[in-house]
């Protein structure tokens, strides 16, 4: 049987004059857009330039909501209760939503940004609000997650869950990922990089930063466009990929 | 035949810990209302406070997006282009429209608001934009707008258009409003409101400020819900046209 | 000897066409005034009025910065580090400062507000990044905040350190303030906050709500202004205070 | 005599996460930074870096404040009343001091960004403001405004008011700058930007768009950060002034 994965990055991250990656470029490699909502990054015009360009690309479109703090990224801790945070990720799936529907195209998913992301792999009140917010607006949507809490919580409660994986960064023994704080949390050697993907894509196995084997069933892959080297990166591990005979695919089209 | 004509009223503009009107008791009056979206006003618990108070009431929910002022509250003139307001707009109705549908409701209309509101009834490009806007997301919304540009050019493009008519201000000749900063913008004695009203229902007449007769065939009259008195002038004003025989109904029921 | 204490409150918390308190009838009231400044609230014009109505009482200035969460008020919990606590306090410090400056007026204090306030009573990182801001751009300002780790260390630096004291808010056994989510953290009866003012301007004295006896040497008394009860029971505190023939006067007047 | 001249900048124009403009390279070439004051750009951590930046290099630090409009930059265009000029520039300016007073040094100038720059040079209301603002926090800081009715106003009030020229943009026969939407604009031609920039520092002569001759006493240079040439743009024009024996100097040191 043929393996499918999905390759997915943020995209759509900058703010009126502001830029932080080469959108277009990016939008070649990958095969689905999380595209940022206006909380932590991105604006109206953003959107409509990620949402036109993905459809163009046949890539799949994505929400990425994220906390309420612009001048933050989006990456610093906040306190939200669970009403906040089901309020705050309904209002951007919708504003995404809205730009999708006048071009023509559909919501495939959702996954969340930064720390509301890391966040929603393990505290409950979270996952809950998260996953409420993404069913609640159409159930049809794919959960996009951490291998935790949440996308058991979205797996409950109807939703397609979608297990994301990231090429360049370590994991714990518990699957999170190694906080970008500590010293080896970003693996830059680009050939281990590579290697690495294709052991968590084809044989499903990851080793964590503590030399314990994980089993991580990745649905969908997460190449960073935000680095000056990441498209050459990116293009590398798609090669690689497409070279061990790996289906790329939007999830829409598969999970 | 019965006469029929909507009551609404702008909603949802308090913002965090402020409020400007008691939304309750208003919603207990109207037929329909316009609930901020965000930019001008309203954050993402007001809009869902809002629409489930519409729901709960049988009340006709629209958008109410407006220039992205948060301090000056939309009502400063802002030079926008067609691009800045379509998508400011799309973004907007995406977001109260997350909301109606996570409630299981759908979004009635658009109304702009303050100074959006006003230049679109005149200024081509955004009349333009903000229609398209509209038509894009969904052609079934009913656009909402002053007796002007904007309406012509939502109806040529196959909208719904309803026509707001004001109960305490006053029309220039061209039935553009008086500008709030004029001496005699607002109508301030009650009784006069009251027959201004039933003038503008029932026999579609007003008298411009220079004593002029304007013919507005009115289809939703706005209500102020930020002063102290307006709750109580809005029920005399119902009550007049429920004694007169007009039948209040949602814009959506019936156009 | 006569007892002094300053009187404190919150003001120009307002934000726009927003406002949460009557500032001009409760400066008739206090001392000192703890003005935000355009984080958690407040903007440039309710600043300028803040201040002008400050100096035409005689009330000593103080900013009152806050988190930059708007939507908040700044009372969410936000994980920042110790650069951004600094820059933002600074910032904050210098916008009040301005319009003092610019009306003939000094700085006399500055207050942190809401989740900041609490949080720099026992956080280390907090409290210094506080405490440096203060003294790096000014080392005569007052330093107010709540009994610990940020008065310790103010005084270390070499700044005048006020403990601020409230009327009408229980303390835990370590003299933190009882959390707004528990059942008794606000008293209501209005004897009773009168009782209980005297107790810690007079006597220095106050029971935690386990019963334990605290001393607590305040040095300005907070008053709310944000509830409708709050201008006739502040009015009551004061007049109650000059009866027992304590001097109620700025903190910059006596500290 | 010698002639002097001040070279400026604007910086400190990114915002979090996101870097217009490579600050430290450019502060090695010019003698004074306008640094944005958090409105269209900037925010406490970037002006705490520019402030020390500017200290560091001894360049003069301005404070450059803009329309509350980050998502537009500053340069759309947005009616505003005196009031609100006034406190948001008076807000921006005692922002920026902060960061230079904690920092041990002086506010040397203030010069507006974008749309108010503009507005500012033939719009009274605007100029007014802009020019009490400063006067009002502080008579001795030099207000750079483009050749206009904001320099005559800030004369006669007995500000010090510097000329800033132009080194890549073509003038009006008024002295006003030729539109970005126009198609000659800016000029491309690096050999004809040197040779321009010496006609204005040398010889005060500039030819409008239209081939009048216009006299334009300048004493402070803008150079443009924010394009990938212009670093080795403005080291050229600064070689090329230094051969003409041109002094560079902050306005400070001589105006």
């Amino acid at each position: 049987m043929t393996i499918k994965i999905d390759i997915c990055s943020d995209l759509g991250e900058g703010y009126g004059r502001y830029e932080l990656v080469n959108d277009a470029s990016l939008m070649e490699i990958i095969s689905s857009a999380n595209i940022a909502c206006g909380f932590h990054a991105g604006d109206p015009r953003t959107i409509q330039k990620s949402v036109q360009s993905a459809i163009k690309t046949g890539t799949g479109i994505g929400a990425h909501p994220g906390f309420p703090d612009r001048v933050g990224f989006g990456r610093r801790d906040m306190k939200l209760s669970y009403d906040e945070v089901y309020t705050d990720v309904l209002y951007q799936i919708g504003a995404v939503y809205a730009f999708a529907k006048a071009n023509g195209a559909t919501l495939q998913h959702v996954m969340a940004h930064g720390m509301l992301h890391n966040m929603a792999q393990f505290n409950e009140v979270y996952a809950e609000a998260m996953t409420d917010a993404v069913y609640d607006f159409d159930p049809n949507i794919i959960l996009v997650g951490l291998p935790g809490q949440i996308l058991e919580i979205a797996q409950k409660k109807g939703l397609k869950a979608a297990t994301v994986i990231f090429a360049d960064r370590r994991y714990n023994d518990d699957k999170s990922l190694v906080s970008r704080r500590e010293k080896h949390a970003v693996i830059t050697d680009e050939n281990e990089v590579v290697e690495k993907v294709l052991d968590l894509v084809i044989r499903k196995k990851a080793t964590s930063i503590n030399g314990k084997e994980l089993e991580i069933m990745g649905d969908t892959l997460l190449l960073h466009g935000d680095t000056h080297a990441s498209l050459s990166l990116g293009k590398k591990i798609k090669e690689a990929l497409l070279e061990s005979a790996v289906e790329i695919s939007p999830l829409g089209k598969w999970l």
